[in-house]
């Protein structure tokens, strides 16, 4: 089997028109962990599928990944990506646009390739577009979000369930579809990316402010920095008493230009002094709780589904 | 049967998030004609193909249509279409660019609402991947062109194949696909869609020089202005003597900063001295011919073949 690094550039080395491709292949092999295409594989395994087909369900959802980065990167006017110039910066806008049009497409092409019967292929080529089109939702409510003044904690959760999650969960569902699995694991299968990817986003929320930099490969603060209302920074607000509260909001209003550096301590101060570190990892677990009763549902032997258990650890207690 | 504005609102209004949405149906509410969707149900009636499935295609191919224009419309800074603002102009450019992700997306989803057997809504939704795909190559070697020095006539009727006359090809033979037409047929089709595209393409390329402003609806002379080396240019380059080519050459240079006005003017008087409006006019009939031929070969009673033939005369006298 090939590795995806392998897919990759079977798929887009020597294709033409290069201006095309070559941002494609450079955004799929920078350095990422690969999550998503794991969630397929483990999944896949679970249920003894196929391991070329699962192959082709990772590498779609890898790219579909990769297309979402490259045009929220342009929309964010994010200059660094796992530590190297993002596309419409190495490149431009327009390369940037476009390359990403092209991969979402090519990530389809993938999942025609499938060998299955005509039931599957289409049940996986329905979800990945469903996927897509909720990630698509998910941004826009992001982007809506720094606008507007108030943003519930329950806004911001079905934002990054749309985001974020329902791309797990399509990873997820899609390897026990092609691995044959049965309706009621299926189901499972979606809940837990559903759960999965919501602490999953949590914990980015979090590193964001308590990561160790070294660890963690990129630099910490951005969100603070943008005055994005990520979930640390929703909670602190519920738990702060008065003062804290509009200090907080006064800090995030985008009149505000403090010195990045000093704007950061003040924060932290506010959300170390609320305790928001622990009301956070209280949510991520209620989540990781969540993930473990749909294993539950998952009708595999017990000894199978230590992959995607051990998996949920890792990211539990992911350090970047 | 919905009209085509009428699955539009069905699928758009109401939906969350409006700043997604509103851009989407703003662009689909732009008087246009149609010709997509009519090229869908032309092929589907032929074959008494059930016309609801003809309409989810054909929404779904005028849905890719629009998706190119407003990223294209992005990337070529344009900021009028069919008289209106464009989208990155009337919002800006993230509204721009998430909106024609998600409307690709709802393109897709709407095939996978097709009633037909899961064999013809795979092939369908493929065949849709694959025209998605040389669009975007299309694209890309169109504005690869903006840059090279020498674009050969070849190249760009290769580059006009992918980018305009496959979506053509795209329809029509989808347009079969639901309607259960057999093989030849089906290639008949898509071999038609090409060669109508082509023609098409070119007959817009000369009305850009040589349209009545009145009842083309847009202003002439926009690809002289942008330097685009359209059919029509490169056909006059190869019949200029030394002294007019290296005239239209330096007129088409970006360092040239001449008066809009005079530039046409000049650039109209060799197009019309080395009489560039016959040999296009010739080439365009070539392609004519070929889809005729290519009718030929579809296998249904010649009576059903008149809508089409008529299309076609239609779009080979088109003013606009």
């Amino acid at each position: 089997m090939c590795t995806i690094e392998e897919y990759f550039d079977n798929i887009f080395q020597d294709q033409e028109p290069k201006t095309l491709y070559e941002p494609i292949l450079y955004t799929l092999k920078l350095p990422g962990k690969r999550l998503r295409p794991q969630l397929v594989h483990i999944a896949a395994e679970m249920f003894d599928g196929n391991s070329e087909n699962a192959g082709l369900v990772a590498s779609a959802y890898e790219m579909l990944h990769n297309f979402t980065l490259i045009h929220d990167d342009i929309m964010d006017k994010a200059e660094i990506r796992r530590g190297r110039p993002t596309v419409h910066k190495k490149w431009n806008t327009n390369v940037a646009i476009l390359s990403g049009d092209a991969l979402v497409v090519t990530a389809l092409l993938q999942i025609h390739k499938l060998s299955c019967n005509p039931e599957t292929i289409l049940s996986v080529a329905k979800l990945f577009a469903q996927v897509s089109m909720e990630t698509c939702k998910g941004q826009q409510y992001d982007l809506d979000f720094e606008t507007v003044e108030t943003v519930t904690i329950a806004q911001y959760l079905k934002m990054i369930q749309m985001k974020t999650a329902t791309m797990f969960a399509g990873c997820l569902k899609s390897g026990g579809l092609v691995a044959n699995a049965d309706t009621e694991s299926l189901q499972a299968l979606f809940d837990l990316g559903i759960h999965l990817g919501i602490a999953f986003q949590l914990a980015d929320d979090l590193l964001d402010v308590y990561a160790d930099t070294e660890v963690f490969g990129k630099s910490i603060g951005s969100d603070i920095k943008d005055n994005k209302k990520t979930f640390v920074y929703l909670k602190a607000l519920e738990l702060s008493n008065e003062t804290q509260a509009q200090r907080l909001q006064s800090l995030f209003s985008a009149s505000n230009n403090m010195n990045e550096k000093t704007k950061f301590q003040e924060v932290k101060a506010i959300f170390d002094a609320v305790n928001v570190k622990q009301a956070t990892e209280e949510k991520i677990s209620y989540y990781i709780d969540k993930c473990f009763e749909d294993i539950d549902h998952i009708r595999v032997d017990e000894k199978k589904k230590n992959p995607v258990k051990s998996l949920i650890q890792q990211l539990k207690n992911r350090s970047k």
